[in-house]
């Protein structure tokens, strides 16, 4: 028999909802690594997730109802606590099979997303990536947003590391004048973490950081740096200066803080979630709700559609195996897709060892 | 090779139409267990149904018209009658090709619905069920209803022969007030029918006879009783009464006789017919409308939706491959899937088992 | 391993489109035997086709821009020019790697199409089959139209090799009053061409011709005759006149020249490309409209959803896998499919047998 490659990491940490997504009533319904799951908040705020299936027949949990913390079928009224376990059971001699439970989900909020833990390894928290500059500044000078996209996500994150397609891609607001493609960007990978930076000159400088600079219009020194971890964040920063002593980062720039995030759906379709915090400009609400629309549009109307046509054209999900023609800006998102499969065959070559010794059925994904 | 496991039952009868499906000149076109079936009235009123598909370029014949008791093509004016002979040949000598025909399939009106034998089996008249009280009272008291839905055909079974979903799913107007889950309902079969049924007392009464009742709101014993027969029929019998010394049985109370029958377009997709005959209030025709459509819309609104996201969420037709937690309630829609996988296996083994005793190719459904 | 049978006929030609398709400016985006085509007109007016894949990040060219008679990728800005070849590189030390190459297609434009050779052999251009009748006479004599039709694109050649139909399907405007179906017709077969030849007296004429005729509503003798070669070009003249020594042809006759030719999108859906040439009342521009709209809607209302519903009915495009009761009428058809497949057959062999004579593994079409 031939083995099935495993197709996501699962031990690991994803988002799976933004932090608004949860309202105190709500049964949130999402699709994630091609499982269905239920998420949401306990009377004391604290989100949950389980298995959107009860395990009687099978209906999905997100179409019952509360009570209190608690979720009932809506099929047959067994109702379920956070931890999974059936706590009532209204038919015959009210009995609860020893077998009644459902799956629940590690699930922990962070930076304005829900984080989710799918694998079957106990969750570990420190794997938690730290985002918290996200926190830091004022309420208005940070956005979150979500989009659904029908391609596999590692085209996304190929999209985010490999920024060389701005110049091209994109339009007028964030074009660096044609100074990034030239530029073989520097890789930095440490500790598992895989890191490109740009540094470059403009002139205007870019112009989504131009109005907040000193002399608009003028010649300005950039950076930009991507740092991708496992599975799928990615966390950019980008910031302008046109002091010529000012060290080019975060905060000694005009620039942002942002973090691309995508889930698996499944192999054709992505939940892709983003935050963005910027540094000046901070109180104004107005600013920021226009803000965030235009890097939402810019990537519905932009990148999406190449990512999806990219999707149908490739008609498998394994990149590599179709012999691209790699450029130097693919340095980055080549690394990433390499360090992700050894960490899934990794994972699945230590499900196929138990602890025993003894090798077990490798299972799908 | 592995031997394919048949999916439907075929030396059976199943509901095909609704009798007003076929006026006088419509060729009515439905897929039927993954076949196209074309069915007509002839001049004398017979029903007939035909393979939907010429013999010659494999057009569908519900494309083409009546002429007489004939169907003629579409395409190239071949005419069949409804022995599904070929009787007309334009073209060339007229000469009639001794292949030329159709797979004609029995089909035979009653109460209210068109029954068909998909099966090699010669049909067996005896073998369709007696459900003759449906004709029995006032044109008032009866309505058919059909829908189809996207979801496995044992879906639909399962949820009529488990009415302790009633108090959870549905709404006030047919709320036991919590008198029926707790009950262990009685499992009765005979001869290859399975019989649930269920005793209780209620008040007020349930709100479907409760404004019949002499005394409304006051307390009544109740019954409800399926009895399943393959591979799809559900007959429901509900009544209600405050007579202390009456029997709980139709006659005797204020209830109605209901058809329940599915029959599979295809593993995802069913055809739903229902009948409904009741026993008071018999000649308010406006009644009769609302009374049907409310049974339709409880069924389209509450049942259904649930039905077709557990379809989806099983990703299998085979529930109880996926270790089901089950309850008392499932009683009945277990045995009865137990049943009917024996009544196809059985049908399966004879196909590969000819006459002769020579043993034969083993053919998916 | 079994041998996969080839789909296609792949070293021949197909239209691709019609000449006013490609504008100056237009990237043309098709697919054609499953794959992906831009096609696009060079600043001098000729036209090109090259596989609409970037071979660096898969995105379709199509989605890209024109540079002079270069295409330039949408995503990251590569340019290829009408050669496939690589000719810019923004990115890096520009260097273009040596793999940066797009697969062209030869494209030839004629009698108002674009002809496109899809395999591996060499192009040849004595191949493409002469129709340059359709390219004499008056501009308003000649009209092309182009449709998309969900079906198997045999079934649309079956359907102009076998005119027997127009009696049964068809409407008043091209009925021949029931004389063409009687005819076995003419089978003439030469160097791989397919000929099918009907001839017949009728009154009134046509209706198509009647009015052009000395004595319309008068008998006229009328001839059709359909021609086909590979892949899928059925070349159809029809005619009708009411002089006795006049010869059953073209040009003695009122009479058209169509051609009919099909390019499968893939298995389930086809490009169906017609052109018409009369030679009466040439000179009408609105007559000239209004006939090819006439003639597009008769495909697309009667044949088309006859077709549609065959493919679906057949669920395999090998027709003759399922035995079909075969008429008269069907000699032209079935001797077209025997030979096509004859062709395709040869065709995958020979791809199996490279030049060396060491037989290489057989690849799908």
């Amino acid at each position: 028999m031939e083995t099935i490659k495993q197709k996501y990491l699962t031990n690991t940490w994803y988002v799976a909802a933004l932090s608004t997504d949860l309202d105190g009533e709500t049964l949130f319904k999402r699709t994630l690594l091609e499982t269905p799951v239920v998420m949401y908040r306990k009377d004391d705020g604290t989100p949950v997730a389980l298995h959107d299936r009860c395990p009687h027949r099978f209906v999905p949990l997100s179409m019952g109802r509360r009570d209190g913390d608690q979720v009932v079928c809506a099929y047959h009224g067994l109702a379920f606590d956070c931890s999974g376990r059936c706590t009532r059971n209204p038919h015959g001699n009210g009995k609860i099979p020893a077998a009644a439970a459902v799956r629940t989900y590690p699930l922990i909020e962070r930076h304005g997303f829900l984080w989710i833990w799918m694998g079957d390894a106990p969750a570990d928290e420190s794997a938690l990536p730290d985002y918290s500059r996200l926190d830091e500044g004022h309420a208005n000078g940070i956005a979150h947003t979500y989009m659904k996209r029908p391609c596999h996500y590692e085209l996304i994150t190929d999209n985010v590391m490999d920024l060389s397609h701005v110049d091209h891609l994109h339009g007028e607001i964030i074009t660096t004048r044609g100074q990034l493609s030239p530029q073989v960007p520097k890789l930095n990978e440490v500790d598992g973490a895989v890191g490109v930076r740009w540094e470059w000159e403009q002139t205007p400088p870019i112009l989504i950081f131009n109005d907040f600079l000193p002399e608009p219009g003028k010649t300005a020194r950039h950076f930009l740096e991507v740092t991708w971890t496992a599975p799928t964040n990615i966390q950019l920063t980008i910031g302008a200066t046109q002091d010529p002593a000012a060290p080019l980062a975060l905060d000694s720039t005009i620039g942002q803080y942002d973090l691309h995030a995508c889930t698996p759906e499944n192999e054709d379709s992505t939940h892709y979630f983003f935050a963005t915090r910027r540094n000046h400009h901070e109180q104004d609400g107005e600013f920021n709700r226009m803000k965030i629309a235009g890097m939402h549009a810019a990537f519905a109307d932009e990148d999406g559609p190449i990512l999806d046509a990219v999707h149908q054209n490739m008609g498998t999900t394994d990149f590599l195996s179709l012999n691209p023609v790699l450029i130097s800006s693919d340095l980055g998102p080549v690394r990433v897709r390499r360090l992700l499969r050894q960490r899934i065959d990794a994972e699945q070559a230590a499900a196929a060892t138990p602890p025993s010794g003894r090798p077990a059925l490798v299972q799908a994904g």
